[in-house]
């Protein structure tokens, strides 16, 4: 069994309205070096599969059809062998 | 100038409806060796800082009191130094 753990996060040219509202909430707290905050999604997906690379190839399959948005998102994945 | 990435889980023993939907939906479309989707989120947090510890105990206080739930969700985070 493998475990792909993905990150996906809006592109840098994408706003990012949710990350400037948290931003804003962290300065208005007293957080006032914090200059950027970008929110993103990080997913765990369990395969089960003995074959490390077909974990990896099937997971970069999944994030370019179901999971991330290539129009505005960029995404990286790790693939860890679990148990 | 550091840059907080904080990996935000629901715990484990609480159900992820999000996640059973895209387990569902990866299913349909074939991948039926994946047995579990869990999402959660990814932060990157940029602290204007020259002090390391200062923007690791940073974010875990901002961790603490505004970006994850400590009743249902787990986080760690990393600090790394941009630029």
């Amino acid at each position: 069994m493998y475990q792909a753990r993905i990150y996906i996060t809006l592109r840098e040219s994408v706003l990012d309205p949710q990350g400037t509202a948290v931003r804003k909430a962290l300065d208005a707290m007293g957080y006032d070096n914090v200059k950027d905050v970008r929110i993103g999604r990080y997913l765990l997906v369990d395969i089960d599969t003995d074959d490390k690379s077909l974990a990896e190839s099937q997971a970069h399959d999944m994030c370019k059809k179901l999971l991330a948005n290539p129009v505005i998102e960029d995404y990286k994945l790790e693939i860890v062998k679990l148990g």
